[in-house]
Formats: structure tokens, C-alpha cells, sequence
């Protein structure tokens, strides 16, 4: 049987917001947190927009995410976003006892694998999941705002 | 000459607002960012009531401060917690480039200097600044919750 509901496909939502971002102005990072293969919680990087350092996509997502839950604990969830969550994203979600976080591109200075940011023990965390296309964003992302300034 | 704007007199302000927690029933933590000698922002927990993890003293003092300055990085502010930030706040507080944090009491098992979360090159951190106060207000909770239980 074919399983539409991968990784992959939840990805490609997350690519989604991370596309909504870009064309904002922001840098292009997107989330969505899922739950029973449904797609509960969405977020885009609005760091701009807000002028507020805290909203990251994931930030977002883990907010809306709870208040669609009516709790604070995203047991049973899995988070998709395109980039490695940074420290204060991995913060937020050992807190919330997410139950699997599932990245794109790998973030090598500011994201939490090297900056070793302490998950909770109930949640797992792999990467690589549309890795090419997340990355590419960005680096068009960066390319462009280097050709404007 | 007597200086009247110190670390106390502006922990105490943190000290209020983390007091102003515990009648709401949240855990009390409770922060101000001040510039000039001045309170730009104020926050305490409100995790339970807004049913969201990331809704931390020092989470919502970011996001107020930066609206009031008008952009998102917080140079030449100095955050006042009553409890030593957690990864989340401390990830917060690195992409916020604030200038100086001083909390009051350690939290040794989830703070940010146990778990080694990366502050901004740019930002200073001390503690202990009424630290038993905090510290007690915290006992105080924990102890009427068990026996509330």
C-alpha cells in the first residue's frame, strides 16, 4: 500500500510556509506540527514583520499548535521545519515534550545539534528531509539580499 | 551620592511582577528590561493560563521590549529575572544581542549555564541579585501546590 502521509509530504507543507517567508522578506524558514497525519499548526519566520527576535517559525507553530491541542504538551506531535531548530526553538520545544522533530537543512553554527541544546528525553529527532530544496531557499534568500544592499 | 537605580531596585520590579504570577497561580518568575534607568517592558509567566510553553517572563519581556524600542535587538538593555533563564529565554536573549542579563536565583537543573546554552559575544550575565527573595517566593509555590495535590 502506498502511505501518501510521509515525511516528504509533511516537508512540503513546511516548504510551503518557508516559500510564504521568502516572499515577505524574511528569511525563509517554515514549520508545521502534526498530528494523526493531520496538519494542526503552521508557522513562517516573521522576525521582520514582528521586529521580534522570538518569532521563529517554530515558535509559532508550538503556540498555535497548544492552543489548537487546548494543552501546552505536544505529546503524540511531530514538528516538520525546513531548518535545524536553533537554541531557542529546541528550548521551547523541550518544554513542550514534543514527541519527534523532523528537519531539512542542518544549521552548523547557530543550530542546536552543535550548540548541544538538551531535548527532552521523549522526543526524537532526525534530519535531512528535503534537505536540497530548504537550502537552496535560503541561499537564493541571501543571495538576493546581498545583490539589493 | 546615593544611587537609587540599582540591580535591587530593579530586581524588586522583577520580584513584583514574579509575585504578580503567583497570585495567578503560574510558577513565580517575573522580569523587567530597563535602558537608560529606565522599565521599557515587563512580563511574568503566564504558561498555564495561556496554555503555551513558551509564554515565559523573559519570552514576553523580549517581545514588549522590542516593540517599544521599535526593532528587535535590545542594545544597550539589561534584562532583570528573578530565576536564571532557561535554554529557551537564554536562545532568546543571544538572538536579542541584549546587553546584560542579571537574574536572581540559579536553576541548576534547567538554567542556561548548567546546559551551556550560548549567550550573544555582546552580552554579560551575573547573578544572586536578591536571591533569596526569589528563591523563597519559588519554595512558597512549589510547596502550596504539593499541598493543594
Amino acid at each position: 500500500m502506498i502511505e501518501p502521509f510521509d515525511d516528504t509530504y509533511f516537508m512540503k507543507k513546511a516548504l510551503n510556509e518557508a516559500e510564504i517567508a521568502f516572499e515577505k522578506g524574511e528569511i525563509p524558514v517554515g514549520a508545521v506540527i502534526v498530528i494523526d497525519n493531520k496538519v494542526i499548526a503552521r508557522g513562517h519566520n516573521l522576525t521582520e514583520q514582528l521586529n521580534d527576535v522570538t518569532a521563529h517559525a517554530e515558535m509559532q507553530a508550538i503556540t498555535a499548535a497548544a492552543n489548537f491541542l487546548g494543552g501546552k504538551y505536544l505529546k503524540g506531535c511531530t514538528l516538520y521545519v525546513t531548518l535545524e531548530p536553533c537554541q531557542m526553538c529546541a528550548g521551547a520545544l523541550y518544554w513542550s515534550q514534543i514527541s519527534k522533530v523532523v528537519y531539512g537543512a542542518r544549521d552548523l553554527e547557530r543550530g542546536c545539534i552543535n550548540l548541544k541544546t538538551k531535548l527532552h528525553p521523549k522526543t526524537t529527532m532526525e534530519g535531512g528531509v528535503l534537505e536540497e530544496e530548504a537550502s537552496s531557499l535560503l541561499k537564493r534568500f541571501f543571495v538576493m539580499k546581498r545583490n539589493l544592499n
